[in-house]
């Protein structure tokens, strides 16, 4: 069946240019938004049914939020867009001469592609580590990593062996950019604060947590007055930072760090990403992390239809890639929207594509945070305050902020979380051969 | 390793009777809270983290509430009751003679033990019907449920073919109790409300949904008025009730009713249930529904120190098995941790368990619900008032039930649900060999 009957009676509408988008995080929603009153149809193609606010997802794996105060379903946020909709389905091939995207069910032509389809986790060439030490790129991983840390406490209550603690409670963060410093923060205050006097047979607030950077500091993009800051405040609160030290090997029993092995059955990777294989779809040419090399106008050269924006694209400005945030994703997407707005009802294109950077933010404890914004640094209470205002701010769209909000203030007072739940109860993941032949071991003799 | 050495420094507590809880459900979570004050060391096994508050849980697989807030975890619960140990483990095992439990991770000795492990779907000798008509007994099911849905109509959304969407949006409830009942009020509430406007290519509101009873009327354990009145209510919504009729097959494809076959992706078992193996685990005697049979004091016969409550036990009253509901596995949990509480401190046992019947209530739509308690009968929504007043009262410990209270009034007026996230994005599950095959002729034909 040809898409054109597909579209049912409003035949008018097939004069109408469509605008395919790929992709309904940052990038995506913006560049959708943006062509709102343009006389275009736009499709917009996710695998997920939802918009995730990624910048927050590491309090989903760290139980402080529930999924869905931080996923609404892309179709609701955007029911008043009457030239759009919503496809929930995998895009498997581009076909740039003929124009058409393969989508799950049926192929979509478009005059318009917008590719927004992020990155994930990028292990430098190591990809047999993702498993052992997973990246917080979406919603099924946030819960991989929750159920990973809750389970860890749940099984080290259950064992004999105290050498069996430790290996158990040993949190290893790869990365000390904002995500592995905020994962950090969120675990040191879980451990300390949130599971104490729950446990009979261990004591929570005895886990290591170690963050582990490459570099010379963590927080390598701030100032290095707030890097040193953050550096203190988390030594303070028991996490052991070491910078200058490489990851040489992942395996089931843990990470070994410059030469020394650390047993561990939680280690996450926030080091670094690698872009969704949209240059691949395309046969464009990319950057060392996959992204889509693109002009200043954000098409790919000698596609002037085709944008790639957010963390797909590498945007050059004064000769350096701008960097993944969601800002960039923002701005860049909704500049996408614009210019094929601006095509569209014949106006005169857009100057090149300009990234305002508003600044940088990290939280570290439900009462400290650092952020930079020009020449403005804040650290500490003030900017915590900050931090919470303008994340609920940006969770615009979402109707259950108030909620988010609420959790907040609650978890803060409290010291409490209020989404500790472990969904798959095996114990798989964190049972190693090593575990597991102790185990074994211990049944032989009869233990009872 | 031996279990006295596991317990460390407090060696005093080894000359304490041990009691071993089998389940953190209302059974469980009762039994180990009349003990709290019982100079006992108790231990609280559970597969999960958590204690589940159930008659919430089709509100999960309808998008209504999201999984924290009716599970929280069963140690936090528990956390002030400094004789009690909880334990995430699997039993496998149970050795009357020895007086051990056998967990996950090593062997428990009771000498009082309380088995209160609750019940799945049963159906009704057709196992292999469960895969494609998944019921509601944990968190993980209501979240496959709950997947399904959603999935139906955004696969329905890129289907080109109408005839797919028809059986795509076309929802079947096999059983007519009030798990049953509250599902199709909250399917017709979705479909006739919340996704309105959401779609382009398909009228949720199109959404056939089907609520299928074998016998003679729907909540067949309520009076006669409550069940016309319900029958009524859902018949206005949208509901198309089949009582007197049988379910003979049940397949990718659909369901065959009384020999007609309704086409169907989406089929969902609320028919009966069946106990957990703890009869087997015991070599007790059971009933057709594999509860074990107790004696007045709720013990198992042979077996003083063995207690089964909840669904898991065959409660005899007036020559009747009690039905599976939370009160009686509440009431029965209690009974059993305070009699084990009067043999330890040597006082006399108590009178035969009698159960409280405070009556029953179902919700049939944001402004309508049902309830009896003795001559007592409600409907409508005063009837709906009072359902969630008792709700959140008995969501107690949950710190969110708050939360949960205001996501209701907020459903009530806006029509909108709180936690429509599709986890996996695998359409797997909706397509049956029939879809399949089309869609690969689809293409075939080299469909644009």
């Amino acid at each position: 069946m040809s898409e054109g009957r597909s579209e049912g009676p409003v035949a008018a509408q097939h004069t109408l240019p469509h605008v395919v988008i790929v992709g309904a995080g940052f990038g995506g929603l913006q560049a959708a938004r943006a062509l709102k009153h343009t006389p275009v149809r736009v499709t917009l193609v996710d695998r997920t049914n939802h918009h995730l606010f990624q910048p927050l997802l590491y309090q989903v794996a760290t139980s402080v939020l529930s999924p869905n105060d931080i996923a609404a379903p892309t179709r609701h946020l955007l029911r008043g867009q009457k030239n759009l909709t919503v496809a929930m389905a995998e895009v498997s091939r581009i076909d740039t001469a003929q124009r058409e995207v393969q989508g799950s069910e049926r192929r979509l032509r478009y005059d318009y592609l917008v590719l927004a389809t992020g990155a994930q986790g990028s292990y430098f060439g190591h990809d047999e580590w993702a498993e052992f030490a997973p990246s917080l790129k979406n919603i099924a991983g946030a819960l991989v990593l929750r159920d990973r840390i809750l389970k860890a406490f749940e099984f080290a209550e259950i064992q004999e062996d105290p050498s069996q603690h430790r290996d158990l409670l040993t949190f290893v963060l790869v990365g000390g950019g904002p995500t592995g410093v905020e994962m950090a923060g969120a675990l040191a205050s879980m451990t300390r604060a949130t599971l104490r006097s729950e446990f009979r047979r261990i004591d929570p607030a005895s886990a290591r947590i170690i963050l582990v950077d490459a570099g010379p500091r963590i927080l390598a993009t701030y100032a290095e007055s707030l890097s040193r800051k953050t550096h203190a405040k988390l030594t303070r609160m028991g996490v052991e930072i070491r910078t200058g030290a490489r990851v040489e090997h992942v395996d089931a029993d843990g990470v070994v760090v410059s030469g020394e092995r650390i047993p561990s059955r939680c280690v996450f990777w926030t080091a670094g990403v690698h872009a969704s294989p949209a240059g691949v779809w395309l046969g464009a040419e990319t950057d060392h992390a996959g992204r889509v090399k693109v002009g200043p106008d954000l098409t790919v050269p000698g596609h002037p239809e085709i944008f790639v924006v957010g963390d797909t694209a590498c945007i050059e400005e004064h000769g350096k890639p701008l960097p993944g945030l969601a800002q960039v994703a923002m701005q860049s997407g909704h500049y996408a929207g614009r210019s094929i707005a601006q095509r569209v009802t014949g106006r005169p294109a857009l100057p090149p594509f300009k990234y305002l950077d508003k600044g940088n933010m990290a939280t570290v404890s439900p009462w400290f945070a650092v952020m930079e914004s020009g020449r403005v640094k804040l650290s500490g209470f003030p900017a915590k305050v900050l931090w919470a205002f303008l994340h609920v701010l940006y969770l615009s769209g979402f109707e259950n902020r108030l909620m988010v909000l609420l959790s907040w203030i609650w978890s803060a007072l409290t010291n409490q979380s209020g989404a500790r739940l472990i969904e798959d109860s095996s114990y798989e993941a964190l049972r190693s051969a090593r575990v597991r032949e102790t185990a074994t071991a211990g049944k032989a003799r009869g233990v009872a």
